[in-house]
């Protein structure tokens, strides 16, 4: 055998050894080593489904009842109206609707035979996410109540194919959102409320529920993302985090593509995982306006003022479509996704007001959605705050300037070299450009409503201007 | 006394007893002497609402199920679902649904318990029809179903407040909807699809069912608008219809305002009554295209392809906003009204994607109402069909040009003088006008995004063109 | 022809004419001058059934609540649930119930969904009243709540086919029943507590709800019995009784046989119609102790406290067998009947106990229906009061002396002749009997638990002592 | 100190070091060596009671299905309306009735919302059971299908605390019972039909849901019997029982008198445990009769022919009280106790028919029972099959001749002595007797109707006879 062959093996050898050793320890430094996956910051916009049997009373306080944002949210109405403590500022709000509506003597859990899923048509739902331009989807398989959308082995007679709608919610959903070339994933509480194991044997509720049923949904549906929440009691030592996560990224069916979030222990947001969360803005406690996270991250939230489905919401409660839309750019503007949420009714339905939001977005992207979709954040940006109407992203040497108000005098872009070439996506026409003391000025085409590309926001493609 | 004054004393007299003697008889000739009242047709705008048992199963075909619109009409649930006849196409979409929702031995007259409009607040619609932009509103008293929404002697135990809600929705609803200035009147059915009494004895159902009810009605909420149907089946003489008006209309405590429509036997569409009444864009088996009544009339369809609530209706069977604000300009300036069907839930709530309709058409009439509300067909208006952009109204001297698209190419206006002054709705700026051949040459300013005054249609005002 | 012969065909024409003519009219003299049918007299022992919507809350007093027999009637609920009056000292009661079980905003109404009859077997009943040894069965075709068992178009949705089993769970009935070879009537309440129509137009109700529904009964089944109450409130001039019952003596298809009671007006107990009724020994406010009634009379009662069927009720609530077959013997030896009546469940069934204390009238029936059926009250037997344990009956020359304890000192037995025979039914042995001063001296023979022909009551059979 | 004195300390250290060994170990011959406490062979009489989901449907075969007793049992309705193997006959019974009156897409686990428990009120039902004469009670706390009468923590969500009544069933009963001064413990099920836990991993399931289960049942309430059962799919060593044994016996609260039985692997009926069991005469397969435990022993068995109520047995299906007393009788001459049960419904009710049958062994017992209570097998005895008549108890040297059917022949009662005294219990008069051959001849008293002490079956003591 002569040399070069001899090298080639040998740097077969150590390539493939090293692909082999690719091994993930269960400790934080090893687990944060791993790249999210590319997938997921080229995707940049996921739709969130919070569906359980909050679902059925779908009730909750709206901005009318003058309480924050975080006391809005329809799924926390077990733990809400339960809880008498002065501190949750809710109670009386739940309380009285619970009596006035559903009398003496009747519990949470009495809502199971309320949630039918009559009308869930797992097609149709994936039909309604592929319109809307979302890349992945992400479904509560557990929320804090415990209820399971899976027939988990760990919850019987507490999961919807035991008890309620008797379907395999979550197996019906996925296999529907695949086979549109969707990515899918679930939530996972890692917390149970009112779980007499969890209250009283944390670790053996670790050990022998949360765990079996992480890995169940895991090895069961292959899910492209993990997104677990609820882990604010504990450390992430308790939980088990790195222990799952090593087997998640070393052993499990999903290893290659899957993504995790960073709720892992109450020391791990913004810290330790795979992509940085952050919910209505807030980074657990600490907002996120001007954050610079060095990882990936998403931005969740509702397109009403709650996850689950509140009846009592209204259109006032809604963001307008144009809302949305300006939130999407402003989140991949800053480096990161939007995960946006709907809350599907008890009998099984995506209420069309969000389908018409979803649709809006889809409309938009259809037209703008290079500018979106695989592209990253732009670090000369000038600094974004809450007046920014002008925004950008960046692909390869193409700069994308998102205007989220209609730009009627030029716009300055400093920073930037002349492109090769200026456009409005989804107009054919020029686009007057010119260099400028420190950069651009680009001047809009004069345009009719006859003549706009779409609405809500415009963008402007600078080829070659990196 | 001198002369003058007698003689002005002579006609206040016989002013007064004219006026006096205006009694009307129960015969169509005097009936359809009494001119529509005036608040109507300048109202142009109003809401229907269609609420009963059948929002419980709130089932009904969808355009996918390649039915007609006329097939898609949810209310007609018991009808459907009974009616086994090969002419009924719809009934195996029907009886599939009963069945596998809610199993054996199970019937219409079930659904009450389901009927519970926990969420109902009055004054939160009438909010939302007020900001609509809508002069007036319909309910439901009483659908074919025979339940009705008020506690009526004549349907014990088959009204709202004895059984279901228990509660007096169409009291609490007008009390509600007048509270906001805003006109309120009832649907209301002749004929009961299966009552007992209507099926074996008409003259005794007229007679001791259905004018009874249809007195108190009047008498106890004093509605703007009494609104028939289900004539079809018998002539007007067996209604006793024209009995029934001339007691409205001089004895009733809304004898003044009433309007009614022209339902009120099998003869009568388009004949005789009040007003006249298309349903999607139907006279009673003639098409509505191209008709010229010669009494004020109104459109009514929904904003699905049902009346009923129709849980199976997503995003795909709602027109559009912009649909919407095109028929609403179509039917004005055609002579008409538009009378745009919602379908609440069982449970009490406008669903928020009609909220959202209703908004956007508020939006857009707070913009454009003076071309709507008040004005009348321009008889020289060029012959309306379906590819008609261009649509006129007029009031007193001035014209008003409603473009359901921008016109990007300068509009003629054929058969106009040279207006005082010609704006853009909304707009501030000049609108460019001059005299072309047979009419008005005006062209559209330059608006960019930024400066639209509204989405969806534009309106030219030409000031003494007429 | 022949003289005898002539004469012969004379007096058949001259019966046949007689009996054609034999018209009632509509006035108290005429129809109570009908004899009641004869098979009514020798039948003796009768069930009630008490069955409606009453059976579903199946609720109210019970002794324990020390309040009297007349306010234990569980098929009230609706009136004494309802009824805050300080007089109804049952309202506390049935109001705690029925907020603790059922919740606020609920009404009566909204027990339709509960009575489901699922279990009713009609023919199993049939088999339970024919071995009790009952002659004729009368089940209530309506209560005072309105609604009927029967599909009538007067309660259209207030009936049990259209709403709750969906079943004519009256025609069923009396088809089963009278296959079995037992007569079988309807209750039917005048009044309706809460029918608007009743409340606001007593005439109008007569004439197009009460009236066509009797009649409806009467023509669609074939009743045995007419059994009305609810009459109080009016003079039967204003139900219309004796028009009624004129229509029934002549036209009806159940003209020779019906029997009726002497419930038609406020003035009619114990006075008009046909035979007089009792109720837990009240003849409408007069006991019944030393009643004489004119006419044949019937005693209903429960076999608890309660006609419907009332689950608060205990094994102390109910009558003992014992107890039954006295309360029988009682009756029949004062001239009366017994309708002992029963209260099935809202799914359909006889409760269990109930078919025990049937069972044991019918074994003691078995042994000793002869002393019962077709028998008379013997004018001459000492006065009876609550301390009796002696009674006697007759049937032609033969008396039947009815011990309800067992005699262990000789019998003593005034005003008869000596017996040709004397014997204890049941038992084969001989009866030692000798003339007494007044009468017969008649020793009971030495019996041991092992020979004893019955339990509960003997019969001594004194043939031809009379 | 002088010898005696520490003679006598010696001792008592002895004796207490004695008694402080005194350690079972988890082995059959250790645990076996453990005597059943006194007082439940001296019970003679329990009451068992099924309550559970199963009382819901409260439906299963009858005599009349022509199907074997073992079909009969409504408790297996789970089991059975799911299982389509053609070993289960019933197969098509249960499933008609489900199909038939729950409809489509109902599983058992919906039994939940009907399981109100409204009137169940635990006084009253231990007075039911102080009159009944029974010493002690055993209620189902959790029966195959897992699901629990208390709040178990092992059951979240599958017990009547936190779904159904919202109630600890189990707790407030013993809590009235003990308080009357009856024994009470509980029944449970070592298996689970559908317990995913159970299925896969049985060693899991009996280490973190049945032991701790079975542990919290006796600390929490402290039972004084532990009746399992469902044992059979496993040898007890899979289900640790003596393990649990050890430590029920040396650790546990109630170490002193609980009493358990046989049912503790598939090699224990008859051979391991306390007391041995028999059910509707079979010993798991083997018939009981003539059989000869070596330990005390218990049969069990429903006044019907199911355990868990059934609605659709009628009268025919239930052992009459006479029936009853012979099984007593029989049982308590053979040396065994009765466990009668009992099944409530799903509202909370004892069935009055079953009220009834308690109340007449309770009266018998009233009479009789120095016969059963604290009695034990005469050895003597002659052979007992199914047509013996007469039985003997005997206590001290008294000897009991219970008939079942009234002496008219003189009884001989071989192998005693002369008595001191016979008596008939309940009866102050003198009863004749005198040696005969081989033993005794007793002559039953004359006695009629009025003078015998009571029904069903008479008592002969005979003092000093042994």
């Amino acid at each position: 055998m002569y040399r070069p062959l001899l090298t080639l093996l040998l740097i077969l050898c150590i390539t493939c050894s090293t692909l082999a050793q690719q091994r993930y320890e269960a400790n934080w430094a090893s687990i944060d080593s791993r790249p999210v996956p590319a997938w997921f910051e080229d995707a940049k916009f996921g739709i969130f489904i919070h569906w359980g049997l909050f679902s059925v009373p779908a009730f909750g306080p709206t901005a009318r009842d003058s309480v924050g944002v975080y006391d809005r949210y329809a799924e926390w109405y077990w733990r809400k109206s339960t809880d008498s403590n002065p501190k949750n500022k809710t109670y009386p709000i739940f309380k009285r609707f619970e009596e006035r509506t559903y009398g003496p003597n009747h519990k949470y859990q009495d809502f199971v035979e309320g949630f039918t899923c009559d009308f869930f048509k797992p097609d149709d739902w994936a039909d309604v996410f592929r319109q809307s331009g979302a890349k992945y989807v992400v479904l509560t398989s557990k929320h804090h109540e415990g209820f399971t959308l899976w027939p988990s082995a760990q919850a019987w007679n507490w999961n919807a194919a035991d008890v309620g709608p008797h379907r395999d919610l979550a197996g019906d959903l996925i296999k529907a959102v695949k086979a549109k070339g969707i990515r899918m994933g679930y939530y996972y509480s890692l917390y149970e409320w009112f779980n007499p194991l969890y209250k009283t044997d944390v670790a053996g509720y670790v050990d022998r529920h949360m765990l079996p049923q992480m890995k169940d949904l895991v090895t069961r549906y292959q899910p492209d993302i993990v997104w677990t929440d609820g882990e604010w009691d504990h450390p992430s030592e308790t939980w088990r985090s790195t222990e799952f996560l090593a087997w998640l990224y070393n052993e499990s069916p999903v290893k290659q593509d899957v993504v995790v979030n960073d709720r892992w222990g109450k020391e791990t947001r913004g810290k330790h995982g795979g992509i940085f969360t952050t919910e209505y803005d807030l980074v657990h406690d600490a907002n996120s306006e001007g954050m610079a996270f060095s990882r990936p991250w998403e931005e969740c939230r509702g397109i009403g003022s709650s996850f689950g489905y509140n009846r009592a919401e209204n259109l006032e409660d809604y963001s307008t479509s144009k809302q949305l839309i300006d939130i999407l750019v402003d989140k991949v503007a800053r480096g990161g996704n939007l995960l946006l949420n709907i809350g599907p009714t008890a009998d099984g339905r995506i209420p069309v007001i969000m389908q018409q939001r979803l649709k809006d977005i889809g409309d938009w992207l259809t037209v703008n959605g290079e500018a979106i979709y695989g592209t990253r954040k732009w670090e000369k940006s000038p600094k974004v705050d809450s007046k920014t109407t002008l925004f950008f992203t960046k692909k390869g040497n193409d700069l994308y300037a998102i205007c989220t108000r209609w730009p009627d005098a030029p716009l300055t872009i400093p920073g930037v070299r002349k492109p090769k070439r200026v456009s409005l996506l989804g107009y054919a026409g020029n686009v007057p450009v010119k260099s400028s003391g420190n950069g651009l000025a680009l001047t809009a085409p004069t345009l009719s409503p006859g003549t706009i590309p779409c609405q809500h926001a415009w963008v402007f493609k600078l080829e070659g201007a990196l």
